[in-house]
Formats: C-alpha cells, sequence, structure tokens
C-alpha cells in the first residue's frame, strides 16, 4: 500500500475533480485489497465494526444503493437505506432538515443520489459525516467514474495517451461527465460522439473531441464507454426513435470492429440492449460490464474505508 | 442428521420434483435443528457469517421475503433486498443481465419470486450463487412445500397413504402444484376441489383425484390444504361472487366436520376469513397456520444453511 | 442507575399513561447511557445480539422507522422492516392475522406504526412479542413524548411547574396526546393554542389551559411545542389557507420572544419552515428540534433494551 501522505480520513466525494491523482491511486490500490476480501469464503471484515452508513436515495436505482448496501455491509458497518419511495421524511421537507436529521442520528456516512446537480455538495456543506456522491443530476457519480477506472488498469491499460471513445447521451449523463474529468485529468484523448441534441454545447470546452459519426470516435480506440438511454430523451423529441438511434449511434459488432482488437467496452447499466448496444457486444469478450459491477462494489468498499478509517486499519484487512 | 451420501452444496432449489425423498428427508431433519435455534434466548449462529444473500423480489411479498431475510439473519449472513417497488436495475433490463449483476456484487444466494413460470430455473442457468425459487407464477414454491411438509409431519403424521384434500384456486396457485407434486411423490392419496373454471385441464395427469363437491374432498381427509383466493379472478368471471364462492367452496365448520376429527387445516396465508376460509376454522385446533409460518423460517434457514455450506457445519450449530 | 423495583422487562410500551413516573425515570436514566453508546466511536454493543425486531409500518414514515432500526442496529439485534409500501400479509389480511404471522417468525419485539387509534394495544392483546406503539392514528406515540422529556430535561429543566404552550394541530395529533398526558402528569402548567378547528372539544378535560390567541400560550412559557400542520387538513377547511395559518398560528420570532428567553422549541419533525414555524424559528439557539432527533435514537435503544433484557445487562454496556 502506497500509504504517502494523503489520507481520505473525514473527506466527503462528491466528484472526481476534486480528487488528486495520488488520491485516486490510493483509492483504487485500497479497492484491489478490497476485491480479494470479496472473493473470500468468509467476505465480511470488522473495519467498520460500529459504524452506521445511511443510503439517502432521492431517486430509484439498485444497482448502486445494492452495491454500496453490500459495501458497507462485507466491512461490518450498519446500512440503514432511506429512499423515496417509503420516506416522509422527504416530503415537504428541505434538504438541509433532512441531511441534520441523518446526522442527528449519530450516522458516520451519507452515501446520497439526489436528482438536482450540486445536492451532494450542499449536503456536505451543512452536515458533519462524510458524504458520498452516488449521483447528482446530470453532474457527477464519482464512485461509477472510479470502478471504471479500476476496470481499465485491470485490463492492463493505462489511461495516459489511450484514446477514449464515450457514445450517446452525454448531456444528461453523469456518468460522462465524471469519466471525462477523470480520462482527461489522467492525460487519455478523450473522443465523444452522440446525437447533437444530447450533447452539451460547451462540450469542447471539456477538453474532448467531438464527432458527428460514431464511427470516427470508434476508431482505433481502446476503450468504448457505451452511455444508458434514457427513452423519456425520445418523448422530448432528442432523437428520432429507438430503432433509429440503434441505426446510427449504437454499438454494434461491426462498429466494434473499428476499435483496437482489444478494446473494453464499458457501459454504467442497466443495458438497453438492442439500443445503444447490441445483444452480440454486449456479452462480447470485450465487454467489462460485469467487472465494472464487481468492481464497483470493491471501490465502494475502499471509499467508505478510507473516508470513515483515513485507511489506518488497512493491515488489518489483510 | 442422516448425513448419509447425499449433499445440496451449491444446489439450485428450484422445484421439488428434481429433489429425492432423501433430500427432503435431510431438508426436513435440518429444518427441525433450526426450529430449536429459532427458541433459544440468542437466536443468532454464525454458520453463514460471510455469506450474501440477496432477495430479488418481482412481485410484492411480505411474508416469505421477510420469512427468508429472517432466516438468513439468523444464521448470520448479510441479507440485502431488491424489490421491484424500488428497484430500476429491474426496469427495462433483461432478467439474465440482472442475474449476472447481481452475481457480480459476490452474492452467494439468491432469492428470488418472479411472476413467470421458469423464471428461476432460467436464472439458474446463468449464473452461480445457489438460486432459490421463492416462487415463479404458478410453478412452484418449494420451501412452501417443504414447510407444509415439516407442519405435517410434526402432526405426528407420515405422508404415506394420508387422504390430502387441496381446495380452491388450483389452476393459478403454486403452493398446489408444489404440494401435489411433493405429496404424490412421498405416496399420498390427493384430492382437489374447485371450481371448474379454477383447475387445470389436464389435472388428472398430475396423478390427483378431482371433485367436483369440496365435501366429497373434504371426506375422511388426514388433511386440508385451502388455497387462498385472488379476487381479481373473480373479475375476470372466473368464479360467480366472493359470497357464493364462500358457500359452495369455503371451508367452514359443518365441511370440517367430515375430515378426520384430527384434521390439519393448512392454508399458505394470508387467508382471505369468511371467504375460501371461515373465521372459525381459521383458529380452530386444528388449523396449522401458525406453525406454518414458524415451520416456514425453520425451512428457510435449512435450504440456506444446507445451499451454502453443504451441510459442513452442522455440528458447530448444536 | 436507579434499578429499584420496577423492570420493563416484556412490557408492552404503548403510550405515556400507563406508564408511572418511576417507569419514565428509568427510561430517560438509561437512555443518556444509550446517548454515550451513541457517541463512541465504535456504536455497536452486543446487548440485544440474537433479538429480532421488526418495523412494522402501515403508514410511511422515515424519521421513526429509521431512528428505531439504528437503535436496535446499535444494540446488536436484527432489525426487519415490513411496510405498506413493499407488503402484501398486509393486504386483506386482518390485523390479528398479520401480528401472529409475525411473531410466529421468532420476532421479539414489533415496532409499529398504524393508523387507527387503538391498533398497538389490539397487537398487544393478541401477541407474545413486546409491542413497540410508534404512533398509532391521533392517539399516541409514546417514544416521542420520552425523547421531548429527555431534551428538555437536557436542557436543565425539571417539568414540574413549567409553563409548556402546545401549538397547532392538536386534534389530530398523537405526538400532542401523547405529551399532554406526561406533561400534566408531571405536574407541568400546559397551555394549548391553535385554531379551533383542530382542537378537540374536550380538549379541557385534558387538564390543559385552551387560549384562541397563540400569544396567550407563549407568553411566559418555559418549553414550545410547534405541532406539524398536515396540508389535507386544509383542503377539508379545517384552517383557511397556509399563509393564514403562518400569520395567525405560526411560530415567528416576534412571538418567540415573549416566551422567558431561555424556552426550549420544540417540532416532532418534519417541519414545514414557512408553516408552523419560521425560517428563523426553526434554525434559531432555542431549537432543539436535532437534539430531539438525536434523543430519540437514545430513547428507542433504551426502550428496545429495557423490554427486551429487563435491564439486566446495562453493566455490560458501560
Amino acid at each position: 500500500m502506497a500509504k504517502a501522505n494523503v489520507s481520505l480520513g473525514g473527506r466527503d466525494i462528491l466528484d472526481l475533480d476534486s480528487l488528486s491523482i495520488e488520491e485516486y491511486e490510493m483509492i483504487l490500490q485500497t479497492a484491489a485489497e478490497m476485491k480479494k476480501i470479496m472473493k473470500r469464503d468468509i467476505k465480511k471484515v470488522p473495519s467498520l465494526r460500529g459504524k452506521s452508513i445511511i443510503n439517502l436515495f432521492y431517486e430509484p436505482s439498485t444497482r448502486t444503493r445494492t452495491s454500496f448496501e453490500l459495501a458497507g455491509k462485507y466491512l461490518g458497518a450498519d446500512v440503514v437505506n432511506i429512499t423515496t419511495a417509503s420516506s416522509s421524511v422527504v416530503k415537504g421537507e428541505c434538504l438541509r432538515d433532512t441531511i441534520l436529521t441523518v446526522q442527528s442520528m449519530a450516522c458516520d456516512a451519507i452515501v446520497m443520489r439526489h436528482p438536482i446537480e450540486g445536492a451532494a455538495a450542499y449536503a456536505a456543506e451543512v452536515a458533519d459525516p462524510v458524504i458520498i456522491n452516488a449521483g447528482d443530476g446530470a453532474h457527477a457519480h464519482p464512485s461509477q467514474g472510479l470502478l471504471d477506472m479500476f476496470t481499465i488498469r485491470e485490463q492492463g491499460k493505462d489511461l495516459k495517451g489511450l484514446k477514449m471513445a464515450i457514445l450517446g447521451d452525454v448531456l444528461y449523463s453523469r456518468v460522462a461527465r465524471t469519466n471525462i474529468a477523470a480520462w482527461t485529468k489522467m492525460g487519455a484523448d478523450v473522443h465523444v460522439a452522440g446525437p447533437m441534441t444530447l450533447l452539451p454545447h460547451d462540450i469542447e470546452s471539456l477538453g474532448v473531441t467531438v464527432h458527428k459519426r460514431v464511427e470516427d470516435a470508434i476508431e482505433g480506440a481502446d476503450v468504448i464507454d457505451v452511455l444508458r438511454i434514457q427513452l423519456e430523451r425520445q418523448k422530448k423529441g432528442l432523437f428520432p426513435s429507438p430503432r433509429e438511434y440503434a441505426r446510427i449511434f449504437g454499438l454494434n459488432e461491426k462498429r466494434l470492429a473499428l476499435a483496437k482488437p482489444d478494446v473494453t467496452v464499458l457501459h454504467p447499466g442497466p443495458m438497453n440492449r438492442g439500443l445503444e448496444i447490441s445483444w452480440e457486444v454486449g456479452y462480447c469478450d470485450n465487454a467489462a460490464i460485469r467487472d465494472e459491477v464487481q468492481n464497483g462494489v470493491a471501490v465502494r468498499m475502499a471509499l467508505l474505508f478510507l473516508t470513515l478509517t483515513g485507511g489506518k486499519q488497512i493491515e488489518n484487512i489483510d
């Protein structure tokens, strides 16, 4: 473990811009240790025993919520879910009051998903517990960015100088924004393609190359990140029809062949197979989608561990 | 414990047809041990510590979901609930992808309820974790069948040669289909009665005797299994009205008197009292309905224990 | 600890009328010990290990449900949530059957919220596990009453002889009814003000003084308990409009100045800021609203501990 002079003890994890490359490194190395724990016969360690984590989800989510819940439990923490479906604290109460209420229950970390950009940063301002942003509107989803980075490196790839293609709905995607921030910081060459109606107007200011044709983004790519299409965008006229979308922008085998042979295909899930990604590509050997899920638990274990213990007990884990 | 040469380690529990009588025996004997644990002052044992179980419920359920959740927790496992109410993984994602996603989170067992027959078997094909079918459409509900078997034996009854009456909506009932499979295999004499519109066309091929009048099924019965009427069937014209249903098919005291004096009355719950079962019969001494619930937890502990440990640690429990 | 000759072992906690002052004392002293545990780095103690608690909530709730869930987990118990949102046991099943079903799963305590007055008392009659009423209609919410008492005493105030003002919707408020019962029993001087349409007709029989103007209730008060306004009452014509309500009955800084300078402001939450309480008052130094939340967990730990262990293990905790 490169303990170095960084510590994430007590830090809020709001986005990837506010973490240094050294901190990425620390998280990814810790996640590698956590992945070993996940493969043990007995997956439970006492590192976070006596800590309580609240999953505060203002939007429905299964993948991320379950992943954080398991991550916390594998580390021995108590995890309690508050979701808008079952929630009254949320109704008519301002976010500040809800966050302070949760804090008063002696919780150590709040894992928070909210439809509004900046909600997690606001929560971090008002509250003492560690805030981990599990997605705030179209802004950021840092644990997703970190699990993607982990997955890419696990494939033996160093981000520096790689050609990364991000396909699809960049405008509404916190995953896209998060990965663009991290990948450009790491020195990758990031290319973007999708319907013009689903690209931010200022996208080039993010340091990426924009293409009209997905083929140009894919050509020679080391990594392709396929974004999930949200079908309500179609109702809003932002793209013609799912079938047209698949024909023009979907990642299929023919397009995949334009990338490097060992290209890594990412997708944050859940996949709309047959829409933004074909059935074949979703199951092909280049697809690292199941790895992303597994690494997601490991990365979230690392985040909870590092923020709640400052990494002090890493020796006890191994 | 008859350890014998059977082991359920790593086995999926999909229906009762695919389990042998020797395996029934092993499960029921293990459940008897588990019931002792449930009666302890401290109900927690470490047998499944470090194992994670995901309750993946595509249909609302309280009884079965809670029962599996408690069963897992009493054995020291971590249990996480995914229900369609709070779930996005489920929306628009194919079952295969959802199952593989859950598997990638390092879960050891998936307890699964799904509205479509065969869904659990499909999940078992694609996934490595143990799949326990907690009900797939009108097909099977093996833990319910096993808890009924446990309850009948607890009353000192051996299934072989007993007269079993199953009353009501057999067509849409996974409980009926499960118990018919198990009871005929165990050599019981199974009789069925209910509205003709709620009986499968090929029901006699299952090895049961069909009656038009419930009285004929009940006459001299050792066990009566009253199925829950789902009121939406009435809207579809499958029976005239709840009041008529109660009058013609409901189990009341007068009809109960036709059975053996020590008849055991079963109902999978929740009961529609006053409809398929009268208030009096639901609370009478012959009703073993609360035993079914209690035995349900014990049987589910046994299933989780045997599939996740192969029964190797049974000595540690006692 | 004043162990004295009282014990709450096995007792149902249904309302504050049925607890003696000596029992209040015991609970509050135990809660003080529990609050120390909440402030520890490792908040988990094994006092209720092997006990199972079911949160059975027939009404949506986050604050109370989460508070009891954390309370149980901090004490090492297993906690399972059953909420009507995800529940089928509840649909069409009579309360008696649901309670008996939950009991049969070997649970030790049922924490229960129900829209009908007396539901918890009924559950206590039919079931063996400890029943803790977490709110039954407009009747009682004993843990809220106890946490308010704890909060008041923490401010160095003894209830005897204090002027207490309760403002707002007393008619539909279980919090009001609970605090009136406890505070009059403790010898406080309880004053009530609110729209006449939201006061019970027989309110003076409860031993309180009723005022038409909130100012008269607030004047010289030691404690002000602001009740949450439920906006559906407005639709029913029980008060003119939220703006009018705020103008005539809301607690704002000007009105607060009529009370004692060290007045304690309580609110059961979630607050409708700008309606029954102004933004400023909600955040002022007199507001003890976050203390109430924190003390709520401590009081619920005390209730679960005392009812499930009889207080026998208190030495192990410290």
